[in-house]
């Protein structure tokens, strides 16, 4: 089979990606290992940045997503017994968020593909690149007992942090950032009213917690744990009682609980390769960098990446510009890293650092303080939040 | 003797409040341990604050440095081969710094309390504060052979960090915060004409550099040295050529050299102690918090202690309201921290840490990146390098 495009990985990001450049008359295949059914159902991110929500119009997959998502214009932070509302709206000059599940946008994402009868291949096993740093990459996978050659002229490598893509490009030439943070988050998801109609973010002595959403139905809370816990530690009950705590008790008095439809425990981790490009294959998402959750970047770093490969991709086949394909590592690189930062410093500001000296936890405390009291600084935290321009 | 406030140490804070209440009728006496001489030797501080400008003008204190001191508008941060200028004018909305030596501020507020006929006592030995608890605390101090008493209504330490005032405090009703730096600056001053108008913060990877000024004949340039560094190890040719190397190479290419007239290390260190008052006896600047010299807070810092103190003085006195004594602690600690804040943003986003992992010299350079890409981030900075409200 020969493409003019061989996208590794069927998440929201290769998808979104292929569609749009198949709106452009660019082909693509998109090779997934896992089955629809299972990558529909892992629960992942659900506020979307302004650029994503934009760019998910763009490829002509936003009506259900305006339709149903819900526009956030702000969100809470919950401090030393007060709640603090950071106006989103007001301060990034008009624009928001969008509270939509990862979930939701891929099925768009997948039933756009299935109209325009792209080629989406699931449960490929073996997925290999090869040949990058020649003008004939091919990837090669397994698939129904067969071993299938895809012949193209790039590769994009959207497979997230476990893929094989980063992992096909030899350790000399990439150079590996990463950050472990001395806990986790403890999420569930339960089919209840949320607690508020925006997100709030809770600083606790006790730790950190996050009320959030899906959608009004759908809650999703998280509360900040030892690395050490297991989910089998931690009863609904536990959770619920834990949560509370932690919450202003205004909010936790009305809390409403229920059942958890899930419930896991994911580290908190930064991690950045650099270069994003090693011959004809680009990286792009969580194959590239991944985000501790705080501030709801993860997804949202890899909008800017699509956006940049969608348009190299635009210039070298439709006017044989390759400036853009050129350029994408060092351009990509350069958001993402003032994501990881935004990321870096949500989550130093609002976690409890067991290891603190005292005198960084009152800088912590400041840090809350300076926020709320400075125009400039909610204007710098909202105008990450909706997204820094591309 | 009976004095209403009785002010122990003879520095810039001490005497500008000393100055202040004079001018509204109440009076004071400073103490101070060492000659003048020895006070007016000592270099120290050389940026001020929009709002202690503006102290030093109500104090009937400020022609001299609205004649000599020298408007600085904006400074400039070289890093990765550029040079950004923040401005400061702009991005505050109009305000501004002086640089004026704290020598020559110093020689000022002598002098205007020499004219007011004011009592500052120099070589006051074994300065002691009793009684604070009580509603009649005295000073006692030895003074040319006698032992003296002033009994006064309020105490200011004033006194600075190794000042005899803090220590007089229980040290169960003090909360001390502190954070070492592991580097010092290593500084010195010379009579030559500065490398630039303005300052330039030099971030480079073999350390931190700094060029600044008293006037346009006095520069003073820092270094960052590992702790461990003394002075006696840095000839002046060894600084110059170490200088250089940090500095933008057109800006090395034109550095006036010349032997230094003063060479010293100081360590960087944060310090706060909580609360500021015990009894009548209330802390200002130095004696209560120190920040590391990067961003100017030091002398910045002790103004918003002596405005509270100020008018809460007023307010006792004229007005028999108590409540900005009662609440000068929590008011004085509030803008307090908010310098800390703010020094070690400085400080962490410019200086080379030996100890810093890849992953955080990489947020270090994004920070910048980041500054200069925002205009919210650049009026923060601006906001915090003018001063804050008081």
């Amino acid at each position: 089979m020969k493409i003019q495009v061989c996208i590794i990985g069927g998440g929201p990001s290769g998808l979104l990606l292929s569609q749009l450049l198949h709106l452009q008359g660019i082909e693509t295949v998109v090779l997934e290992k896992y089955s629809r059914d299972y990558v529909l159902a892992r629960i992942r991110a659900g506020v979307l940045e302004h650029g994503f929500a934009k760019l998910m119009r763009e490829a002509q997959c936003g009506e259900r997503m305006d339709r149903e998502g819900e526009i956030h214009n702000g969100f809470h932070i919950a401090h030393d017994g007060v709640m603090d509302r950071v106006d989103l709206y007001k301060y990034s000059g008009g624009s928001s968020v969008v509270v939509y599940g990862q979930t939701e946008l891929t099925r768009d994402l997948y039933e756009a593909r299935d109209r325009a009868g792209g080629t989406v291949i699931h449960n490929a096993e073996d997925v290999t690149p090869h040949d990058m740093k020649t003008d004939k990459p091919y990837v090669t996978y397994r698939h129904e007992g067969q071993t299938v050659r895809i012949d193209c002229d790039y590769i994009i490598g959207a497979d997230g942090f476990h893929g094989v893509s980063r992992k096909s490009i030899p350790r000399d030439v990439l150079r590996e950032y990463e950050r472990i943070y001395p806990f986790g988050w403890l999420g569930i998801l339960s089919r209840t009213k949320p607690a508020s109609h925006e997100l709030i973010y809770a600083k606790h002595e006790r730790g950190f917690a996050l009320c959030s959403m899906r959608s009004q139905v759908l809650s999703r809370y998280y509360v900040q744990v030892p690395l050490e816990d297991t989910v089998d530690k931690w009863s609904d009950e536990a959770f619920w009682e834990e949560l509370k705590s932690r919450l202003p008790e205004d909010i936790a008095a009305k809390l409403i609980t229920g059942p958890s439809i899930e419930k896991s425990i994911a580290p908190l981790r930064s991690f950045v390769v650099e270069p994003m490009r090693y011959g004809r294959m680009f990286l792009a998402g969580d194959a590239a960098h991944i985000v501790p959750p705080t501030g709801a970047r993860g997804l949202n770093s890899a909008a800017s990446d699509i956006y940049y490969l969608y348009h190299a991709m635009i210039d070298h086949y439709k006017k044989s510009d390759d400036a853009g394909l050129d350029g994408y590592s060092q351009r990509a690189l350069a958001r993402v890293w003032k994501a990881q930062r935004f990321s870096w410093w949500m989550t130093t500001m609002l976690h409890r650092f067991p290891d603190n000296i005292a005198y960084d936890d009152k800088l912590q405390e400041t840090e809350l303080a300076y926020l709320f009291s400075s125009e400039a600084a909610q204007r710098s935290l909202a105008e990450n939040y909706v997204g820094l321009p591309f």
